[in-house]
Protein backbone atom coordinates (compact mmCIF):
# COMPACT_ATOMS: atom_id res chain seq x y z
CA UNK A 1 0.00 0.00 0.00
CA UNK A 2 1.33 3.35 1.15
CA UNK A 3 0.79 6.70 -1.12
CA UNK A 4 2.24 6.64 -4.42
CA UNK A 5 1.95 9.80 -6.01
CA UNK A 6 -1.20 10.57 -8.77
CA UNK A 7 -0.56 10.04 -12.18
CA UNK A 8 -3.45 11.83 -14.71
CA UNK A 9 -4.17 12.27 -17.92
CA UNK A 10 -6.63 14.53 -18.58
CA UNK A 11 -7.97 15.83 -22.10
CA UNK A 12 -10.52 18.37 -22.67
CA UNK A 13 -12.01 16.17 -25.77
CA UNK A 14 -11.90 12.60 -27.47
CA UNK A 15 -12.37 14.32 -30.57
CA UNK A 16 -10.68 17.71 -32.24
CA UNK A 17 -12.68 18.50 -35.76
CA UNK A 18 -11.03 16.66 -38.58
CA UNK A 19 -9.09 14.01 -36.99
CA UNK A 20 -10.36 10.50 -35.41
CA UNK A 21 -11.32 9.29 -32.02
CA UNK A 22 -8.31 10.07 -29.48
CA UNK A 23 -6.06 10.44 -32.60
CA UNK A 24 -5.04 14.14 -31.69
CA UNK A 25 -3.48 12.71 -28.51
CA UNK A 26 -2.33 9.55 -29.46
CA UNK A 27 1.22 9.90 -28.64
CA UNK A 28 0.52 11.47 -25.12
CA UNK A 29 -1.59 8.95 -24.21
CA UNK A 30 0.84 6.35 -25.29
CA UNK A 31 3.83 7.93 -23.70
CA UNK A 32 1.74 8.13 -20.29
CA UNK A 33 0.67 3.92 -21.21
CA UNK A 34 4.07 3.38 -21.68
CA UNK A 35 5.79 5.13 -18.86
CA UNK A 36 3.57 3.28 -16.21
CA UNK A 37 3.86 -0.21 -18.04
CA UNK A 38 0.41 -0.42 -18.25
CA UNK A 39 -1.16 -3.04 -20.68
CA UNK A 40 -4.66 -3.01 -19.44
CA UNK A 41 -7.62 -0.37 -19.13
CA UNK A 42 -10.44 -0.55 -17.15
CA UNK A 43 -12.97 1.64 -18.99
CA UNK A 44 -15.78 3.64 -17.78
CA UNK A 45 -18.78 3.85 -20.02
CA UNK A 46 -21.20 5.68 -18.06
CA UNK A 47 -21.52 9.08 -19.72
CA UNK A 48 -23.20 7.67 -22.81
CA UNK A 49 -26.04 5.75 -22.87
CA UNK A 50 -25.45 2.50 -24.73
CA UNK A 51 -22.28 1.38 -23.28
CA UNK A 52 -21.52 -1.52 -25.63
CA UNK A 53 -21.39 0.47 -28.53
CA UNK A 54 -18.81 3.32 -26.61
CA UNK A 55 -16.96 0.27 -25.34
CA UNK A 56 -16.10 -1.52 -28.79
CA UNK A 57 -15.56 2.12 -29.71
CA UNK A 58 -12.83 2.57 -27.49
CA UNK A 59 -11.56 -0.56 -27.12
CA UNK A 60 -10.71 -0.74 -31.03
CA UNK A 61 -8.78 2.34 -31.14
CA UNK A 62 -6.64 1.03 -27.67
CA UNK A 63 -6.28 -2.26 -29.08
CA UNK A 64 -4.96 -1.18 -32.10
CA UNK A 65 -2.64 0.57 -29.96
CA UNK A 66 -1.50 -3.29 -28.19
CA UNK A 67 -4.07 -2.54 -24.96
CA UNK A 68 -6.48 -4.59 -23.64
CA UNK A 69 -9.51 -2.91 -22.97
CA UNK A 70 -12.03 -3.93 -20.40
CA UNK A 71 -15.23 -2.00 -19.81
CA UNK A 72 -16.54 -1.66 -16.10
CA UNK A 73 -20.30 -2.26 -17.06
CA UNK A 74 -19.49 -5.91 -18.16
CA UNK A 75 -18.22 -6.53 -14.32
CA UNK A 76 -20.41 -8.15 -11.89
CA UNK A 77 -18.67 -6.21 -9.22
CA UNK A 78 -17.58 -3.24 -10.30
CA UNK A 79 -16.22 -1.87 -6.60
CA UNK A 80 -13.85 -5.14 -7.49
CA UNK A 81 -13.31 -4.18 -10.77
CA UNK A 82 -12.01 -0.33 -9.55
CA UNK A 83 -9.94 -2.33 -7.24
CA UNK A 84 -8.15 -4.48 -9.32
CA UNK A 85 -7.84 -1.82 -12.22
CA UNK A 86 -4.36 -1.20 -13.60
CA UNK A 87 -5.44 2.08 -15.32
CA UNK A 88 -8.46 4.22 -15.38
CA UNK A 89 -9.99 5.68 -18.79
CA UNK A 90 -13.02 7.45 -18.10
CA UNK A 91 -14.58 8.65 -21.60
CA UNK A 92 -16.63 11.44 -22.74
CA UNK A 93 -20.82 12.40 -23.23
CA UNK A 94 -22.90 13.60 -20.33
CA UNK A 95 -20.64 14.58 -17.03
CA UNK A 96 -24.32 14.30 -14.76
CA UNK A 97 -25.15 11.06 -16.10
CA UNK A 98 -22.00 9.73 -15.58
CA UNK A 99 -21.01 11.24 -12.19
CA UNK A 100 -25.01 9.83 -11.36
CA UNK A 101 -23.79 6.20 -11.71
CA UNK A 102 -20.05 6.65 -10.09
CA UNK A 103 -22.78 7.21 -6.94
CA UNK A 104 -25.07 4.46 -8.31
CA UNK A 105 -22.32 2.14 -8.45
CA UNK A 106 -20.38 3.38 -5.07
CA UNK A 107 -17.34 4.03 -6.81
CA UNK A 108 -16.55 7.47 -5.72
CA UNK A 109 -14.63 6.21 -2.97
CA UNK A 110 -12.98 3.41 -4.78
CA UNK A 111 -11.35 5.06 -7.79
CA UNK A 112 -10.34 8.04 -5.29
CA UNK A 113 -8.36 5.43 -3.17
CA UNK A 114 -6.90 3.61 -6.14
CA UNK A 115 -5.67 7.14 -7.57
CA UNK A 116 -4.06 8.83 -4.76
CA UNK A 117 -3.16 6.28 -2.44
CA UNK A 118 -2.02 3.30 -5.14
CA UNK A 119 -1.14 5.59 -7.80
CA UNK A 120 -3.54 3.70 -10.70
CA UNK A 121 -3.29 5.85 -13.61
CA UNK A 122 -6.34 7.70 -14.72
CA UNK A 123 -6.67 8.85 -18.25
CA UNK A 124 -9.91 11.39 -18.45
CA UNK A 125 -11.63 13.07 -21.37
CA UNK A 126 -14.14 15.61 -21.63
CA UNK A 127 -16.93 14.70 -18.71
CA UNK A 128 -14.25 12.06 -17.29
CA UNK A 129 -11.79 15.32 -17.17
CA UNK A 130 -15.07 16.78 -15.35
CA UNK A 131 -15.14 14.37 -12.72
CA UNK A 132 -11.32 13.93 -11.52
CA UNK A 133 -11.59 17.16 -10.16
CA UNK A 134 -13.22 18.82 -6.77
CA UNK A 135 -16.66 18.81 -8.70
CA UNK A 136 -18.55 19.26 -11.67
CA UNK A 137 -19.39 22.81 -11.38
CA UNK A 138 -17.80 23.61 -14.31
CA UNK A 139 -19.60 21.32 -16.94
CA UNK A 140 -20.75 22.51 -20.19
CA UNK A 141 -23.15 19.59 -20.09
CA UNK A 142 -26.83 19.69 -19.45
CA UNK A 143 -28.31 18.21 -16.51
CA UNK A 144 -30.32 15.83 -18.08
CA UNK A 145 -30.14 13.72 -14.66
CA UNK A 146 -29.89 14.30 -11.08
CA UNK A 147 -27.06 13.26 -8.94
CA UNK A 148 -27.10 12.80 -5.33
CA UNK A 149 -24.04 15.80 -5.22
CA UNK A 150 -22.28 17.76 -7.99
CA UNK A 151 -19.31 16.66 -5.00
CA UNK A 152 -16.81 14.85 -7.38
CA UNK A 153 -13.52 12.80 -7.20
CA UNK A 154 -11.18 15.19 -6.36
CA UNK A 155 -8.24 13.95 -7.66
CA UNK A 156 -7.06 17.08 -8.13
CA UNK A 157 -7.60 20.62 -6.38
CA UNK A 158 -8.65 22.80 -9.08
CA UNK A 159 -11.56 23.00 -11.72
CA UNK A 160 -11.55 22.11 -15.33
CA UNK A 161 -13.83 23.76 -17.65
CA UNK A 162 -13.73 20.87 -21.04
CA UNK A 163 -13.64 22.69 -24.71
CA UNK A 164 -12.78 25.98 -23.21
CA UNK A 165 -14.31 28.46 -26.08
CA UNK A 166 -13.20 32.42 -26.92
CA UNK A 167 -16.24 34.64 -27.10
CA UNK A 168 -17.03 34.99 -30.34
CA UNK A 169 -17.26 38.11 -31.94
CA UNK A 170 -19.89 38.62 -34.18
CA UNK A 171 -22.87 36.08 -32.26
CA UNK A 172 -24.03 36.68 -28.78
CA UNK A 173 -24.89 33.07 -27.86
CA UNK A 174 -25.92 33.45 -24.28
CA UNK A 175 -23.00 34.35 -21.70
CA UNK A 176 -19.95 33.60 -22.82
CA UNK A 177 -17.89 30.80 -21.33
CA UNK A 178 -15.81 33.44 -19.31
CA UNK A 179 -18.66 35.33 -18.37
CA UNK A 180 -20.01 31.52 -17.08
CA UNK A 181 -17.75 30.58 -14.66
CA UNK A 182 -17.24 34.14 -13.33
CA UNK A 183 -20.71 33.78 -12.27
CA UNK A 184 -19.13 30.41 -10.61
CA UNK A 185 -16.59 32.67 -9.33
CA UNK A 186 -18.83 34.93 -7.22
CA UNK A 187 -19.45 31.88 -5.10
CA UNK A 188 -17.32 32.27 -1.71
CA UNK A 189 -14.58 28.91 -1.70
CA UNK A 190 -14.51 28.15 -4.84
CA UNK A 191 -11.45 27.03 -6.37
CA UNK A 192 -9.36 28.54 -9.62
CA UNK A 193 -10.59 27.09 -13.35
CA UNK A 194 -8.34 25.81 -16.19
CA UNK A 195 -10.26 26.44 -19.33
CA UNK A 196 -8.96 23.60 -21.28
CA UNK A 197 -9.55 24.28 -24.56
CA UNK A 198 -10.12 21.28 -27.85
CA UNK A 199 -6.77 20.07 -28.15
CA UNK A 200 -5.15 20.78 -24.69
CA UNK A 201 -4.47 18.09 -22.39
CA UNK A 202 -2.86 18.21 -18.88
CA UNK A 203 -0.12 15.74 -17.61
CA UNK A 204 -0.41 15.68 -13.58
CA UNK A 205 2.31 13.53 -11.90
CA UNK A 206 2.69 13.66 -7.99
CA UNK A 207 3.11 17.30 -7.64
CA UNK A 208 3.98 18.04 -11.52
CA UNK A 209 1.20 19.94 -13.88
CA UNK A 210 3.05 19.98 -17.59
CA UNK A 211 0.56 21.53 -20.07
CA UNK A 212 0.54 19.20 -23.33
CA UNK A 213 -1.30 19.92 -26.35
CA UNK A 214 -1.43 22.87 -29.37
CA UNK A 215 -3.43 25.66 -27.76
CA UNK A 216 -2.95 27.87 -24.99
CA UNK A 217 -5.01 27.11 -21.59
CA UNK A 218 -6.95 30.22 -19.60
CA UNK A 219 -6.49 30.00 -15.96
CA UNK A 220 -9.65 31.39 -14.19
CA UNK A 221 -8.68 32.62 -9.96
CA UNK A 222 -11.45 34.25 -8.08
CA UNK A 223 -10.33 37.98 -7.80
CA UNK A 224 -7.91 37.92 -10.21
CA UNK A 225 -7.72 38.27 -14.19
CA UNK A 226 -7.41 35.52 -16.15
CA UNK A 227 -4.19 34.56 -17.30
CA UNK A 228 -3.00 32.62 -20.37
CA UNK A 229 -0.14 29.87 -20.37
CA UNK A 230 1.31 28.12 -23.42
CA UNK A 231 1.43 24.96 -24.28
CA UNK A 232 4.24 22.77 -22.50
CA UNK A 233 4.06 25.06 -19.60
CA UNK A 234 4.45 24.32 -16.11
CA UNK A 235 1.16 24.30 -13.98
CA UNK A 236 2.35 22.72 -10.83
CA UNK A 237 0.86 26.22 -8.63
CA UNK A 238 -2.35 25.03 -8.74
CA UNK A 239 -1.92 21.71 -6.84
CA UNK A 240 -0.87 24.82 -4.33
CA UNK A 241 -3.39 26.87 -4.38
CA UNK A 242 -5.58 25.54 -2.15
CA UNK B 1 -60.39 32.60 -7.86
CA UNK B 2 -61.15 29.93 -10.19
CA UNK B 3 -59.28 28.47 -13.20
CA UNK B 4 -57.61 31.35 -15.12
CA UNK B 5 -56.13 30.42 -18.68
CA UNK B 6 -52.30 30.90 -18.42
CA UNK B 7 -49.92 33.95 -19.67
CA UNK B 8 -46.75 33.66 -20.68
CA UNK B 9 -43.97 35.31 -22.90
CA UNK B 10 -41.12 33.34 -22.91
CA UNK B 11 -37.91 35.05 -24.23
CA UNK B 12 -34.42 32.81 -25.86
CA UNK B 13 -32.51 35.59 -24.44
CA UNK B 14 -32.60 39.12 -22.78
CA UNK B 15 -30.32 40.41 -25.34
CA UNK B 16 -29.20 40.00 -29.07
CA UNK B 17 -25.94 40.66 -30.62
CA UNK B 18 -25.64 44.51 -30.98
CA UNK B 19 -29.12 45.58 -29.46
CA UNK B 20 -29.92 46.87 -25.89
CA UNK B 21 -30.93 44.85 -22.77
CA UNK B 22 -34.97 44.01 -24.18
CA UNK B 23 -34.53 45.98 -27.16
CA UNK B 24 -34.87 43.28 -29.63
CA UNK B 25 -38.61 42.11 -27.80
CA UNK B 26 -39.70 45.58 -26.94
CA UNK B 27 -43.31 45.65 -29.03
CA UNK B 28 -43.61 41.79 -28.02
CA UNK B 29 -43.13 42.52 -24.41
CA UNK B 30 -45.11 46.28 -24.15
CA UNK B 31 -47.75 44.54 -26.20
CA UNK B 32 -48.54 41.76 -24.06
CA UNK B 33 -48.12 43.85 -21.14
CA UNK B 34 -50.97 46.30 -22.31
CA UNK B 35 -52.70 43.14 -23.37
CA UNK B 36 -53.55 42.13 -19.82
CA UNK B 37 -53.56 45.71 -18.47
CA UNK B 38 -50.23 45.51 -16.56
CA UNK B 39 -48.61 48.50 -14.47
CA UNK B 40 -46.59 47.12 -11.71
CA UNK B 41 -44.32 44.61 -12.49
CA UNK B 42 -42.40 41.94 -10.11
CA UNK B 43 -38.98 41.42 -10.80
CA UNK B 44 -37.34 38.05 -9.58
CA UNK B 45 -33.23 38.51 -9.67
CA UNK B 46 -32.12 35.50 -8.15
CA UNK B 47 -30.54 34.59 -11.32
CA UNK B 48 -27.38 36.76 -11.40
CA UNK B 49 -25.35 37.61 -8.21
CA UNK B 50 -26.30 41.10 -7.51
CA UNK B 51 -29.64 41.48 -6.99
CA UNK B 52 -29.32 45.39 -6.52
CA UNK B 53 -27.50 46.17 -9.50
CA UNK B 54 -29.58 43.42 -11.51
CA UNK B 55 -32.80 45.19 -10.37
CA UNK B 56 -31.48 48.74 -11.24
CA UNK B 57 -30.78 47.73 -15.02
CA UNK B 58 -33.87 46.07 -15.21
CA UNK B 59 -35.98 48.89 -13.63
CA UNK B 60 -34.82 51.55 -15.98
CA UNK B 61 -36.24 49.70 -19.00
CA UNK B 62 -39.14 48.78 -18.14
CA UNK B 63 -40.03 52.48 -16.42
CA UNK B 64 -39.18 54.17 -19.65
CA UNK B 65 -41.89 51.89 -20.93
CA UNK B 66 -44.17 53.11 -17.87
CA UNK B 67 -43.86 50.35 -15.99
CA UNK B 68 -43.70 50.52 -12.01
CA UNK B 69 -41.17 47.60 -10.95
CA UNK B 70 -40.18 46.14 -7.55
CA UNK B 71 -37.83 43.53 -7.02
CA UNK B 72 -38.68 40.48 -4.53
CA UNK B 73 -35.56 40.42 -3.15
CA UNK B 74 -36.48 43.63 -1.48
CA UNK B 75 -39.46 42.52 -0.04
CA UNK B 76 -39.38 41.10 3.74
CA UNK B 77 -41.77 38.39 2.61
CA UNK B 78 -41.77 36.87 -0.90
CA UNK B 79 -44.28 34.22 -0.90
CA UNK B 80 -46.63 37.42 0.34
CA UNK B 81 -45.26 39.14 -2.65
CA UNK B 82 -46.12 36.40 -4.97
CA UNK B 83 -49.38 36.25 -4.00
CA UNK B 84 -50.02 39.97 -4.74
CA UNK B 85 -48.04 40.44 -7.94
CA UNK B 86 -49.73 41.43 -10.72
CA UNK B 87 -47.23 40.26 -13.12
CA UNK B 88 -43.62 38.58 -13.01
CA UNK B 89 -40.69 38.92 -14.48
CA UNK B 90 -37.96 36.31 -14.22
CA UNK B 91 -34.29 37.35 -15.40
CA UNK B 92 -31.77 35.27 -17.55
CA UNK B 93 -28.49 34.76 -15.30
CA UNK B 94 -27.70 30.94 -14.11
CA UNK B 95 -30.80 28.50 -13.82
CA UNK B 96 -29.38 26.54 -10.84
CA UNK B 97 -28.55 29.74 -8.81
CA UNK B 98 -32.49 30.81 -9.64
CA UNK B 99 -33.63 27.89 -9.27
CA UNK B 100 -31.89 27.12 -5.69
CA UNK B 101 -33.45 30.53 -4.56
CA UNK B 102 -37.01 29.68 -5.92
CA UNK B 103 -36.79 26.29 -3.48
CA UNK B 104 -35.08 28.48 -0.66
CA UNK B 105 -37.14 30.96 -0.67
CA UNK B 106 -40.39 28.12 -0.87
CA UNK B 107 -41.47 30.19 -3.92
CA UNK B 108 -42.17 27.26 -6.28
CA UNK B 109 -45.96 26.59 -5.29
CA UNK B 110 -46.76 30.14 -4.96
CA UNK B 111 -45.52 31.12 -8.29
CA UNK B 112 -47.12 27.73 -10.09
CA UNK B 113 -50.52 28.78 -8.75
CA UNK B 114 -50.40 32.28 -9.55
CA UNK B 115 -49.69 31.51 -13.48
CA UNK B 116 -51.56 28.37 -13.46
CA UNK B 117 -54.56 29.15 -11.62
CA UNK B 118 -54.99 33.23 -11.58
CA UNK B 119 -53.42 34.33 -14.44
CA UNK B 120 -51.07 36.16 -13.47
CA UNK B 121 -48.96 36.91 -16.27
CA UNK B 122 -45.29 35.61 -16.30
CA UNK B 123 -42.22 37.05 -18.53
CA UNK B 124 -39.01 34.67 -18.20
CA UNK B 125 -35.91 35.32 -20.17
CA UNK B 126 -33.11 32.79 -20.74
CA UNK B 127 -32.94 31.49 -17.25
CA UNK B 128 -36.57 32.85 -16.56
CA UNK B 129 -37.58 30.49 -19.30
CA UNK B 130 -35.82 27.67 -18.20
CA UNK B 131 -37.44 27.43 -14.46
CA UNK B 132 -41.14 27.73 -16.13
CA UNK B 133 -40.35 24.61 -17.91
CA UNK B 134 -40.94 21.02 -16.26
CA UNK B 135 -37.35 21.09 -15.67
CA UNK B 136 -34.21 22.74 -15.80
CA UNK B 137 -33.18 19.83 -17.65
CA UNK B 138 -32.33 21.61 -20.93
CA UNK B 139 -30.19 24.56 -19.73
CA UNK B 140 -26.98 25.58 -21.45
CA UNK B 141 -25.59 26.52 -17.71
CA UNK B 142 -23.16 25.90 -15.77
CA UNK B 143 -24.18 23.94 -12.36
CA UNK B 144 -22.52 26.01 -9.96
CA UNK B 145 -24.81 25.49 -7.18
CA UNK B 146 -26.51 22.22 -6.17
CA UNK B 147 -30.60 23.18 -6.26
CA UNK B 148 -33.11 20.23 -4.45
CA UNK B 149 -34.19 19.00 -7.60
CA UNK B 150 -33.98 20.10 -10.98
CA UNK B 151 -38.15 20.15 -11.60
CA UNK B 152 -39.12 23.93 -12.05
CA UNK B 153 -41.96 25.15 -12.19
CA UNK B 154 -43.56 23.38 -14.67
CA UNK B 155 -45.74 25.99 -16.35
CA UNK B 156 -45.62 24.21 -19.59
CA UNK B 157 -45.64 20.43 -20.62
CA UNK B 158 -42.45 20.94 -22.44
CA UNK B 159 -38.51 21.63 -21.83
CA UNK B 160 -36.96 24.65 -23.66
CA UNK B 161 -33.37 24.93 -24.72
CA UNK B 162 -32.65 29.21 -25.12
CA UNK B 163 -30.26 30.70 -27.01
CA UNK B 164 -30.52 27.37 -29.62
CA UNK B 165 -27.48 27.03 -31.35
CA UNK B 166 -27.08 25.49 -34.93
CA UNK B 167 -23.35 23.19 -34.99
CA UNK B 168 -20.98 25.33 -36.29
CA UNK B 169 -19.52 23.57 -39.32
CA UNK B 170 -15.62 24.15 -38.81
CA UNK B 171 -15.06 24.01 -35.16
CA UNK B 172 -15.91 21.08 -33.08
CA UNK B 173 -16.84 22.89 -29.63
CA UNK B 174 -17.30 19.61 -27.78
CA UNK B 175 -20.89 18.01 -28.24
CA UNK B 176 -23.15 19.89 -30.48
CA UNK B 177 -26.19 21.72 -28.80
CA UNK B 178 -28.58 18.89 -30.92
CA UNK B 179 -26.59 16.00 -29.68
CA UNK B 180 -26.79 17.17 -26.25
CA UNK B 181 -30.69 17.49 -26.94
CA UNK B 182 -30.43 13.80 -28.11
CA UNK B 183 -28.79 12.67 -24.97
CA UNK B 184 -31.23 13.60 -22.93
CA UNK B 185 -33.88 12.27 -24.86
CA UNK B 186 -32.96 9.05 -24.26
CA UNK B 187 -33.83 8.90 -20.77
CA UNK B 188 -37.36 7.18 -21.31
CA UNK B 189 -40.77 9.35 -20.08
CA UNK B 190 -39.17 12.72 -21.05
CA UNK B 191 -40.98 15.40 -22.53
CA UNK B 192 -39.99 17.30 -26.45
CA UNK B 193 -37.47 20.20 -26.34
CA UNK B 194 -38.04 23.76 -27.90
CA UNK B 195 -34.93 25.01 -29.53
CA UNK B 196 -35.61 28.29 -29.21
CA UNK B 197 -33.18 30.33 -31.02
CA UNK B 198 -31.53 33.59 -30.03
CA UNK B 199 -33.93 36.16 -31.03
CA UNK B 200 -37.08 33.96 -30.62
CA UNK B 201 -40.12 34.06 -27.94
CA UNK B 202 -43.32 31.96 -27.11
CA UNK B 203 -46.43 33.73 -26.81
CA UNK B 204 -48.59 31.19 -24.77
CA UNK B 205 -52.34 32.03 -23.26
CA UNK B 206 -54.04 28.64 -22.50
CA UNK B 207 -53.67 26.34 -24.62
CA UNK B 208 -52.15 28.45 -27.66
CA UNK B 209 -48.67 28.95 -28.61
CA UNK B 210 -47.41 31.67 -31.08
CA UNK B 211 -44.12 31.86 -32.20
CA UNK B 212 -42.67 35.44 -31.97
CA UNK B 213 -39.49 37.17 -33.16
CA UNK B 214 -36.99 36.54 -35.99
CA UNK B 215 -35.97 33.39 -36.34
CA UNK B 216 -37.36 30.08 -37.10
CA UNK B 217 -37.23 27.10 -34.05
CA UNK B 218 -36.08 23.67 -33.85
CA UNK B 219 -38.03 21.28 -31.72
CA UNK B 220 -37.06 17.84 -30.75
CA UNK B 221 -39.48 15.17 -29.61
CA UNK B 222 -38.11 11.76 -28.31
CA UNK B 223 -38.36 9.45 -30.92
CA UNK B 224 -38.48 11.74 -34.17
CA UNK B 225 -36.74 13.89 -36.43
CA UNK B 226 -36.33 17.42 -35.32
CA UNK B 227 -38.63 19.80 -36.92
CA UNK B 228 -38.15 23.57 -37.82
CA UNK B 229 -40.87 26.01 -37.08
CA UNK B 230 -41.52 29.49 -38.81
CA UNK B 231 -41.62 32.61 -37.14
CA UNK B 232 -45.30 33.01 -36.50
CA UNK B 233 -46.26 29.68 -36.48
CA UNK B 234 -48.64 28.22 -34.48
CA UNK B 235 -46.98 25.37 -32.00
CA UNK B 236 -50.22 24.60 -29.76
CA UNK B 237 -49.17 20.95 -30.60
CA UNK B 238 -46.74 21.21 -27.76
CA UNK B 239 -49.60 21.41 -25.13
CA UNK B 240 -51.18 18.23 -26.27
CA UNK B 241 -48.04 16.50 -26.25
CA UNK B 242 -48.30 15.14 -22.49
Amino acid sequence: MGTKERRLLLLSSSVVHGSEYLQHAADDINNFLKKYHVTRILFVPYALHDYDEYTNKVTSVFEKWGYKVNSIHTSKDPVQAVKQAETFYVGGGNTFQLLKALYDWNLIDPIRKSVLEEGVPYIGSSAGTNVATPSICTTNDMPIVYPPSFTALGLIPFNINPHYLDASPTTHMGETREQRIEQYHKIPGVPPVVGLREDCLLHIEGDKITLKGKSCVRIFSPGKNPEEHEAGSNLSFLLKTI
